[in-house]
């Protein structure tokens, strides 16, 4: 399975983890937001930490008792939502 | 009052709208969600109708009968929120 | 098609709509929360309007030019999410 | 300080913890909003951690190094949000 950038196996061995930095906290829930819907959407949902302006994400899948295909899978969603910026030209576009 | 770019006077004269279009329904929500949590901190609240990807708000003071300078300032916010990449480089600042 | 209670025709023919009214804005945001992860996870989103503690939906099918069975589903869906305290005895079980 | 029933110091003495259970995650994720509102509104943040149906809360300020009145205060606001439907004879007044 090829992991994305910057996500680790956990000490455990059973989840893929990483931690998410936002501007404050507002930008933070905005964004666990859209991971919500998208847990929601594939039936598949994330374990995650908030502390203020920081998100960490424990990725496994409970019944397998470790990281499957639906963990990396996820863990590519993620970095996807944490990425609309770069991909679209901005957080929106503005329509008068 | 000085009110930001692209805000209008509604036909009746009672409120300011604006219309912002997003790249899709999960970013839509998401920006309302930070708007949301905005309104609740101010005790001020936009009225606003979500149409997939597009979100028209509507600021208006009832108690008032028409815009205030309330109004005006979560005009503004509302603004600040729709802009976090071109401030603060990117929609997060990602963290090992 | 068997439409949910309270729901009704739009006068141009082309919608059902519905008005639901919460206590204040943090329950409304909460539900429309709720509607918004589910419309993700079918991939048919209402319309909604938000003023204050009311949120009116609006459900179409654009592809279709009208009200279809996705329609009639969603607001069975939106009633059910209304509901969850008298079908599943609280708006959750507290655990110590 | 008369802590809400239920919470419980944590093992290293310096944060008020508890752990709440809903029917799913969708249930949960719309609590947690309400909570993300209110937590902006009174600029004291939680710390929480997800896992599906579950949400763990731990109150901590951490400018004084453990827990003060804003705890307790945050801690009661939870338990308010937690339980709506008792106060208010369900989750939303339903209007035609």
């Amino acid at each position: 399975m090829d992991i994305p950038h910057g996500w680790a196996t956990s000490s455990d061995g059973k989840a893929l983890e990483k931690s998410f930095r936002f501007k404050d906290f507002s930008e933070a829930f905005a964004f666990l937001t859209r991971v919500a819907m998208h847990a929601e959407k594939i039936d598949h949902h994330p374990e995650f930490t908030s502390v203020w302006n920081r998100v960490d994400f424990r990725l496994t899948s409970h019944d397998a008792g470790g990281v499957t295909e639906r963990d990396v899978e996820l863990a590519m969603a993620i970095e996807e939502l944490f990425r609309p910026s770069s991909v679209h030209g901005g957080n929106g576009i503005k329509s008068a």
